[in-house]
């Protein structure tokens, strides 16, 4: 049966289900959803188990969409929901997009508008004929999430006719009736950075992760003829935003790839803030950016959202489904389900186990699951870290301690994650009364990307996000936090003024505004630098913490001149978006169930094989390695 | 520096080597050889060491062509040929080859137109400026090597561009500094049957091997991305012409690869042979050949032929050397030098490591080898061989009972190898009086095959070459041998005559005339049958091996019938064109160097796995037992 066919059989069997007089004009898939079109859309809103019991006979998800024609114009549309809604809703804002006959309504309170097993939205529904989707009215503003919004809105035409593809190229037939399953490790095989995988069938093909590999040029290999032509991959699935994950992404469509990414909706927002600042960067340093901002449009555009837990088709045999990887917002272990039953993956991406700060905890819990691509970042045999409570308390006495002597601490610290978890610490220890109150500056993208974090509350662990919840709890609305936008003029004002915390990007001093603060603060021995993430080799950073007390550092007139390092310099282990080895082994021995096979990958070449061979001698269990440009097969 | 650029350069260097007044007109790449044009082919037969010395300096293979212009005409060539070598050469032919100055002379005694150090040769040359080329004339005529020898004359004009374009595609220019060596299996990877393996390189792909699964329709896995596009592949190499080696290779040229096989000469005369075969085999039993033979001529116009031992540039960053297989006529392990010293890998095809009556044994020596596929064939641990003495006792027993016992000796046997190796066994026993004198019918292809084997000696071991070179030694020619050209009629003489041996084809009663020899010799239990091959399931032979007194076979109408076997039946271990699990593991602990990773490839799961172990645990070397569609990375 081909799709068209296969969509007409699902129309008959709709119009057998519903009530009579419910008049469906079109079914068509879109991504890897079906779209009931209806010129009776208030009917359907009607019986509130309606597209659920069809979602469960036809094992599809299943969006109803009203024909144009039957909606409400906007405006009286407005005032009818106004009257539907509560008012402590705090609707905030409406979007109405009838080319999909949808009304984005923003509110402070969203569950007030949704209401009880959604009866409010269906109430909408059958006032209006408009399917409402509501969204959190964000308790800081983010310009990513509100450009992202408004361009896919201006791109709407194009974008439905790319779901609409999309969609029949997932469900397509079936043409191969040969059986295997393999990947082929395209970077960051023995290596941190570069993450890329190819999981291939003889159906299907799928890219995971296309990242860069900070510090040098080095790329996945996207020419070797596993993963071409490049316009044949199914679908591209990101596992987080990091750039060594994330960079590259927008490049397949500078190379002719024109297929969804799937991902979830943090990683989207912040895959957009860090790939557009990766190209600013380059520009600063003088680099020729491998792709301009144009191609992060392009990859938005393409760009499926799936929240944790959504099991969806991707491609006849392909069933993807996310779960928290516990390491940076919206991080995700990605599991794929392949064939009917014939075999399961899944890759880890960058995990942390225990719960943080921020996060809970990585998901190691699957219905079925036969073999693992793990990250080895801490795998050495070394690579133990002391507990978050340590690391917590000697960075509280740190501040303490240059506080009482009038100094400033300088933490440099990258804009997404790191910046997040440190302003959670230092909100709380301000709070407790265990540090003095003082500013805590604010410099980089940090505001931005902390913006980001309260647009998505429900990605945060349980105890932020009910403190998100209530505006007067919100730990990032302290009034401690000040943002830096005034530049050089503001930061010497921070310097001339009384003690403070400065969080300033980024976290390795390998530019941004972190090494004007260090200019500015390193002369003074009153003053504190603390590290509180790894530094790669090569950076100011690490030549800092490596004991140097001079280090050359580029001037604001383009060159370069030499910093006298007389401040306090501190380093703090224990705060990290990665689980250390103990964490690493803990998740997979506590997986359920535990996969047969590991590959242990994104860690330096000694990492990733110690992690194997810990892994096969404490769980008996086939440990490799794996090289780039090595193809595996399992089935 | 690009082709033309290099070209120019060498014969400028060539220019500066030679005697003044010799005239280069053009020097040009023809496949791996580099072919010096001159307009005075006698001056640079002058000097007996010119080409050698030139070829030393140059590091290159070279031959020296004369312009069309300067030879004399064909027939007072040939006076002035006669006049120089000696009578007792036995010159019996003569092939004039204007369009590349070569005349092909047959010789009885091919040493004496050669001549001490080639002295005879350049001669001739100094004498008509024709270079030229010597065969020995065959003791056998075979129809297989006169057309491969008539249909590369009648192409030459097109052939000759080909291997321009191969020579001018082999000396490109490097276009990668990336630096990485990697295999994939497409076949063969736990189990017999369709060897193909891929190795690749940032620059170069070489396909080896590209053979069928005998039994199945199952191919190699030639739609694998690694091997696509087809036309981009810079090489296929065979290593020896078994079908499930070969059988494919024309195919290649039917998807459209347009590029050279490297293979042994011995090897491309018995592809030629063999393939041809399976196409017919294929319309008798109603299936469709995948190919036609137009096919086979493509491959026989595109092959290369290298001897055992040359060191053969086959591309920018590879080089290619054959060495004895010691499995059948012309088998080779084949060895690749990577880049500039960078990685050796080899491929064992088939082999046996003993000496047999037929071969050397295989050659297990080489500069370098880092990584070895091997076959396994028989790696399981129970695969233990009786010796060849053992076995050619049980053989003689049963003949000499049967002959006492007025019957018939019925051996199925494969047209290449095995009929050649019981030839020489027979003849031996019957010299030596250890049988009685008695006719040895030959059924099938195999005066054909055996044909081939005389016609390339120096492939054959030490022994049986010098007995060659002797007429009156020859063992193929004794008297016993008669062919059965006649079908039916002469199969029915055969029944109702004296006492003999008859080899017939297929060697596993899966089609072929042993099949009417059967249902002739069947019912009566003074006749044996002698199994000396392995049996596959599924064959004729391999269910009266097992017992069954009864079983179908196709009658002469088209249709079956049933054959009661009262007839002796006998299974002879220990002739093998395979090594067994020890000649396996000590061709391994004798290899020198002992490679770093053996995969163990070309055996059924159990075999690969037994054999990987097994050399694993005795020579600690890393070992794999890669599954098809798997890509391993060496550098
Ligand atoms: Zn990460
Ligand atoms: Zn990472
Ligand atoms: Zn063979
Ligand atoms: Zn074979
Ligand atoms: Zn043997």
């Amino acid at each position: 049966m081909n799709v068209d066919e296969e969509l007409e059989d699902l129309q008959e069997r709709i119009e057998d289900e519903i009530p009579g007089g419910i008049a469906i004009s079109d079914v068509e898939y879109e991504g890897p959803e079906l779209v009931i079109y209806t010129s009776d859309p208030k009917k359907f809103a009607d019986d509130g188990d309606l597209v659920r019991d069809l979602a469960r006979k036809l094992r599809k998800r299943i969006t109803v969409r009203p024909d144009p024609g039957v909606l409400t114009d906007p405006e009286p549309a407005k005032d009818e929901i106004d009257g539907i809604v509560p008012d402590d809703a705090g609707i905030t804002d409406y979007d109405f997009k009838p080319d999909v006959g949808e009304v984005v309504i923003k509110a402070e309170k969203p569950g007030l508008v949704i209401g009880k097993h959604g009866s409010t939205l269906r109430e909408i529904t059958k006032a209006t004929g408009w399917t409402p989707d509501v969204v959190r009215t964000p308790p800081i503003e983010s310009s990513t999430v509100d450009n992202i919004r408004r361009y896919l809105t201006q791109e709407s035409d194009e974008r439905k006719e790319f779901l609409r593809q999309t969609g029949r190229r997932i469900h397509r037939e079936e043409t191969s009736d040969d059986e295997w399953v393999r990947v082929t490790t395209l970077g960051c095989g023995r290596e941190v950075g570069r993450a890329a995988f190819l999981l291939s069938t003889p159906e299907t093909r799928i890219l995971i992760d296309c990242g860069d590999k900070p510090g040098t040029d080095e790329t996945p290999y996207l020419q070797a003829p596993e993963a071409n032509p490049l316009q044949s991959i199914d679908a591209v699935v990101l596992t987080h935003a990091h750039l060594d994950h994330s960079a590259l992404v927008p490049l397949l469509y500078k190379y002719g790839y024109d297929g969804p990414i799937y991902t979830t909706p943090p990683t989207r927002d912040l895959m957009s803030l860090l790939t557009v600042d990766y190209l600013d960067v380059a520009a600063k340093q003088g680099r020729t950016p491998p792709y301009d901002s144009e191609m992060v449009r392009e990859a938005i555009k393409h760009t499926i959202t799936l929240d944790y837990g959504e099991v969806t088709d991707i491609a006849p045999d392909i069933k993807l489904t996310f779960h928290n990887a516990g390491h940076i917002l919206g991080s995700a272990v990605v599991h794929f389900h392949i064939g009917d039953g014939l075999y399961n993956v899944g890759f880890s991406g960058d995990i942390h186990y225990d719960e943080t700060r921020l996060f809970n905890g990585a998901v190691n819990d699957f219905p079925r699951l036969e073999t693992l691509f793990l990250e080895s970042t801490y795998g050495g045999r070394n690579d133990q870290a002391p507990s978050q409570e340590e690391a917590e308390e000697k960075l509280i006495k740190l501040i303490r301690k240059t506080h009482d002597d009038g100094g400033k601490v300088l933490i440099p610290a990258f804009a997404v994650g790191r910046s997040q978890e440190m302003m959670i610490v230092l909100e709380e220890a301000m709070r407790k009364g265990r540090i003095p109150e003082m500013p805590v500056y604010l410099d980089g993208m940090i505001w931005e990307a902390t913006a980001i974090h309260t647009a998505h509350p429900e990605y945060l662990n349980d105890d932020l996000r009910d403190r998100i919840f209530h505006e007067d709890e919100n730990p990032f609305l302290a009034d401690c936090f000040q943002q830096v936008d005034e530049g050089t003029e503001q930061r010497q004002e921070i310097r001339d003024g009384e003690p403070a915390i400065i969080l300033a990007t980024n976290g390795m001093m390998a530019g941004g505004p972190v090494m004007e603060h260090l200019e500015m603060l390193a002369p003074d021995p009153e003053n504190s630098l603390a590290f509180v993430g790894y530094q790669a080799e090569g950076t100011t950073g690490a030549r800092i913490e490596s004991g140097r007390d001079e280090v050359r550092v580029p001037s604001s007139d383009g060159r370069s001149e030499t910093v006298k390092i007389k401040m306090n310099v501190y380093s703090v282990d224990g705060f990290s978006g990665h689980g250390d080895r103990d964490e690493l082994i803990s998740f997979v021995d506590e997986m359920n169930p535990r996969p047969e096979k590991i590959f242990t990958v994104h860690g330096d070449e000694g990492k990733t094989k110690a992690l194997a061979s810990a892994l096969y001698q404490n769980f008996n269990m086939r440990t490799i390695s794996p090289m780039n440009l090595e193809t595996h097969r399992f089935i």
